[in-house]
Order: C-alpha cells, then structure tokens, then sequence
C-alpha cells in the first residue's frame, strides 16, 4: 500500500474515531440529563467505531490512529521512525478534523475551546493505565501473532477501561488533542492537555517494558 | 439462487429490519420518558437484526437490504442495472410493509404519516457521514474479500452512526421510506424525505470515490 | 452422546435460560424503576446465556431448549419423533425449574402464580413474528450449513426481537410455561399461556413453509 | 512459558480485573442514582476485561485468574497441585492490588473496610449457580477442545449471571477477597466472605462432578 494512502488512512480514521467521540456525547447530552446514560452512549459509539476502523484499516495502515500506538511500534522498532512521524501528523489533524466533523452535524461552532478541566492526580493515574492497557494489548497481540484479534480486543479494552478508569480513558494524544476543541460532555481542557499526554505516553512506555520478557517465548511456541 | 427468491429475500430482509427499528422505538417510548434510553434500545434492536439479516442473507441475496448499498453496486459494475432496479423496488416496498407490521404487532393504525421534521443542515450531512461511512465499508469489505465479516462490520457502523450522527443515522433509502409512515419516535416527515435520500445517495457517492484509489492494492495482495 | 445425557442437558439447558430470564428480572425490580431499564437487563442476560448454552450444548444435544424448535426439527425430518418428544418433556419441566431456582436466588416463594395477563391481537401477532423468526434462522442456519454460527445468530435474533415485539419475544413454550410461575416482571398469566403457545407453534409453522424453497439452493451450492 | 512469568501473568490479570469490577462501580455511582444503569456499567466493564485477560493470558498463564476455576483444574488433574498453589496466591494478592488500583485512579483511601453485608440464604445459592456455572462452562470448553472460544464464552457467563444471580455473581474467591477492601458499590463486608467462597468453592466441585460423566463422548467424538 503506497504511503500516501496509508497517510490518508490514518487521517481519515483518525477523524472518524473523534467525530464518533465527540458526536456521540453530544448526542447523549441534548438526550438525557443521567451523566451515567451520557457516558454508557459515547462508550457504545466509541466500541464500535474502533472495531470497524480497526478492522477495515488493519491491511491499509495497521489501523494505528493513535500516536501512543505509532510511537511504541517505532520504540521496539516495527516501525521505521520517519512514517512514525508522518503517522502522527496526520493523526493529530485527524483528531481536529473529527470534533470539526461533529460540530458541523450537530450545527455547532465548528471549533469550540473546552473549559472542562480534567487533570488530577486520580486521572494521571488512570490515563497512564488506560494506555498502558491499550499498548500492551496491541503488543503482545502483534507478539502472539493474533493481528486478526484486533478488531475486537482494541475495543474491548478502550471499552472496559472507558468505565472503570477516573479518566474515562482517553489513551490517545490524537483524540485529546480533538477534544481540546470542543466545549461539551467530552471535551478537555487545553490546561489538562499536556498532563494527560504526558499520562499516555509514560503509560506506553510501561507498556513495552512490561510485555517484553513475554516476547521470545511467543516466538519460541511459533518455531515448533 | 433463482432471481424471484432473491427478490423474495430482499423483500423481507428490508421488511423485517424496518419492523425492529419500528417497533423498537415504540416499545421504548411505552416504557420510558428517557429519550437516550430509548434511543440505546432502538439501536440495540436494530444492530443486531442487522447481524442476523445480513449473515442469513449474504449467501442469498447478497444482502443489501438497502438502496443506497444496491446502487453503489450497481455504479462500481458489482451488479448488473436491471437486477439492481428490482432490488430497489422490493426493498422500498419492504420498507412499507416493515412499518405495518410493527404497528400490527403494537395495535396501531397500520399506516400512519409522521410529523417529525428532521431535516436541517446538520442532518444533511450527518446522512451523508453516514452512508458514506456505511457505502465505504461494504465496498471495502468487499474488495479486501472479507465479505464474511459484514454480519459484524454492518451492524457496528450502524451502531455508532446512530449516537454520533445528529440524523440517529437513517442512511438507508428503504428505511426512510417506512419512517415515514409511523408518527411515532422513529417517524419522519415525508417533507423531511427528499433531503434525507438526497443526502444518503451523495454520501453513498462520496464512498465510491473515496474507495476506489485503494482498490488494486487488495487485488495486488491477492495475487501474491 | 447417550440418550440419557442429552435428555439431561436439555433439561439443565432450559433451567438455566428460564432462571436467567425470571432471576433478570427480578434483579431488574429491585433496583430500578424505569421499566426500559429492567427490560434491558432482562435481555442482556437472556441473550449472554442463550449464546453460552448454545455453544456449549450444541455438541451434546443441538441445544434447542425450545419445543417450538424441536417441533420444527421433527415436522422437517431432522428428528425422530420419539427423541422429540422426549426433549419437549424435559423442555418443559426445565421450564418450571428455572423459575423455582430464581426464587431461591431472590429469597421468594419457590412458585408463584402470575396475574400478568400479556394475550391481546397484537402479542399474538408479535409471538408469530418472533417464533418465526427464530424457527426460520435455525432451519436456514442448518441448510447453510452454518451450525457454527448459532451460538450468536440465536441471542441476536432473541436479542432484537425482545425490544421490537410487543410481547417482547417469548418465542418458546417452555419458557412461557416457566414465566407462569412467577409473579413478577417477566411473568405471565395462566390465561394468556395457551394463546401465547398457539402463536409460537403457528410461527414455527410459518417458518418451516418460508424456508423450504430455499433449502435446495444451498444443497445445490455444497455439491460444487 | 517460564513459571515465573506464568504466575506474573496471573497477578497482574487478577489485579486488572478487580480493578475493572471495582473502579467501574465508583465510577457509577459518581455518575447517576439509579441502581440498575451502575450494574450495567459494572457488567459491561467486567465482561470486556475479561474479554482481554482471557485472550491475552490463554497462552501465558491459561488465564484461570479465578482461584475456583484453578483448584478446579487441580481437582480434575489437569493442572499440577504445586502450581496451582503458587497461582491461588499471586490471584488473592493481586486481587488486593486490584481494589487499590482503582482507588488511586479515584483519588481514595487505598485500602477500605466494607460495610456491605451481602450474606443470605438467597445470595448463598446464587454463588454456588454462578461458579458452578462458570468452572462447568471452562471444563465443558477444554473437553470439548474449544479453548479459543473461552475469550467470549467467561464473559458471555458472567455478564449473564451478574444480572441473573441475587448476588451479583461474584464467583471467583480472590475477586471477592479484593471486594472486601472497597466501601463502595461493589464491596463485600469481611463477615460475608466466608460464606460467599464457601458457596463458590461449592459450586466449583459440582460443576466438576456434573461435567464428568460427559467428558468421555467429547473424546471419543475426537478419536474419529
């Protein structure tokens, strides 16, 4: 697949994941005023977007649409860093573009500034174990050879993690950057941007030190 | 397959997808006052006849149960014209008896005509997102030779399209056509119609032009 | 498998279902009071048990744990009569099993009577639809050759129709038997039993005329 | 796959999973008053986690991360009893790690003490259906030689037994043990623990004596 369409992958997954993100809170929010029913939609929408993206994406671009993804597969080095970095670019306008996508479906200002400040000591926390949970999944999937599995572990976790974590479990510097953009049920503000991928990236880093002992022996099991 | 048991299959696969967004929202509205509740329960119910349909139907039909998908078909020369016209016809008039059935199963008129307005700049183009989205993975899905996935990828794209589109994603002509006749949570006016259909064919465009450039590098991978 | 151990998952098959059903909805009543909400868990456990107990019984003894099916197995020459009706009297009395088991996990009378009465036109209509559909996915599920898939076509089916008929899918006549004996959410009247049941084996009926002229087109495609 | 690894795997699998349980009830309650919409998300986080851990862990460590299902394995020999000691040990510490997982990612005391007595004849008999369930399914699944089904059919059992079961199905001795130090929604007082792993251990040796006499048709169907 030529990179220029891996690139556009990326993108416009990437835009899709955050439109169905930010769409789909504010979908919740002009439909109930129970927070719990707000969050179990814009979870719903987000699994299922992911399964697809995942799925239709894995032989286009290894469907990464996520920098903390892109930056481990380049750290233990099944990525060349130069398309890691191109990767993330259009990651990141990706994730604007999806809030811009939102807003413009739901008649919004189509980039708002979100007031919704997030960052905590409880929420550093569960950002780090929301991306640490998401990379070491997709690393030791990719280690078990189970790449098939992906479309629906992906989602599974982000799924769990979404309602069990204090963060809600953005795990995603492209999603959280979108996010910045909006002013409503999912937004983040600029203020908690940096801390929360901060989070994400430590979380990552944890991630590949943790699955790496597992590895040779996955490798092992395949020579037999 | 014989053509009559196609069109059979199309005919009541478009009719029984109908009934269970019917029915569903007014099983919903007569239970609750919550409108996310009873969208969460629409979209329940109709994803998963989604699943059953489409896995039942594939080896049949194809099915497609849907206008906008059959035309997509029809333009990227999967599918030849005069079957393509038949298909339209039995699904528009599956659509109708779809409705009627659900008002049957709820003791209601069995036609009646919707005052629900939707229409509006925003739910233009969450019909375009929506069937594009929709149009792109079946086409994909299709030229990856994955068909064997769509009783999942369907449903999943229907899933989160109805929470994050502000139109609850409609992106089927057919089904349009039978909202129209039940003035209940899931009506529309047959003012709001030609919009909606208008909106859903360009977005089932947008898809086959979007798709295409991708298109040989599957076959490419195939042929290795 | 010996006859006897068929028999006997059967029977612990259909208990398990009727409890998850009756338990559900007693689970549903004492913590909320938003009847959407109740019907929500209800069926998210009758399809999550529906879908283990057909995959794991299906080696054993088809897992059918429904006489509408089993009757549609012996009328299609699947079954032999005998071994039908001996599944349809361990059916039942597993029914009645399942309901007394709810009862001890929810500290109540271990049988009740219902005075829900639940048979109008439109629930006979509506058990029609559902058992049709069921019966229709089973037989086109075997022609097909896609026993495999059972484990979730069945609860996607049971799943969908649950919300969009008004019965909210009963669909089996051992389980409405079992429902008689609970005077709670999911419980039904004695009254409205024989109607129900009529409905069910009327649906049955239909499903097994629809699919027929089918069923050659599928053994033609295996001959290939 | 070196023990040592084996027994991390089980660890941190146990401690992901209470974190799940327990972080997904404080994140309910946060959120809404209704009862029932903080069970589902309680459910739906549980069952997507161990969507993951039984994927994930299947080939580190078998993913039993349940102490009835390990003494279970022990009690059918198919697991040696040294190792199965050493697994019930890492499972109670990191159910322990689980609870206060969740409470940093809360910002709460580390450890609580429950006040939340759920000890009853009903709740008795509903952990001993669930666990018993839950290792009937496990060993029914290896004899059966379908382990690659487990990754949905333990949730599948779980999320229906949540819902269906008086006490919320518990079902796993070092789950519970974490329970105990939460006082939130999903805690369990000191004084009802020995009565709920007494009920589990219970159910554990009646799936094992109800299983076994189907166990030897599953074989011989595998010597064909």
């Amino acid at each position: 697949m030529p990179v220029v369409l891996r690139l556009l992958a990326e993108f416009l997954g990437t835009a899709v994941l955050v439109a169905a993100v930010v769409g789909s809170g504010l979908m919740g929010q002009s439909l109930t005023s129970d927070l719990a029913v707000i969050l179990i939609m814009n979870q719903i929408a987000t699994i299922l977007v992911l399964a697809v993206l995942v799925a239709l994406l894995l032989p286009v671009s290894g469907a990464q649409i996520n920098p903390a993804v892109t930056l481990a597969l380049v750290a233990t080095r099944q990525m060349p860093l130069g398309l890691g970095v191109g990767y993330l670019v259009v990651q990141l306008a990706g994730g604007v573009l999806g809030t811009l996508t939102a807003h413009a479906m739901f008649e919004r200002t189509l980039l708002e500034s979100s007031t919704n400040d997030r960052l905590g000591e409880g929420t550093f926390v569960a950002e780090i174990v929301a991306t640490a949970g998401l990379v070491a999944l997709v690393l030791t999937a990719l280690y078990q050879q189970r790449q098939a599995w992906l479309p629906w572990l992906v989602p599974a976790w982000i799924g769990t993690a979404f309602f069990f974590t204090s963060s809600t479990s953005f795990a995603n510097p492209a999603v959280t950057l979108g996010r910045v953009f909006t002013d409503s049920f999912t937004g983040i503000s600029l203020e908690s941007l940096p801390g929360f991928v901060s989070a994400q990236l430590l979380g990552a880093l944890v991630a590949v030190i943790l699955v790496a002992p597992f590895r040779r022996f996955y490798v092992a099991k395949e020579k037999r």
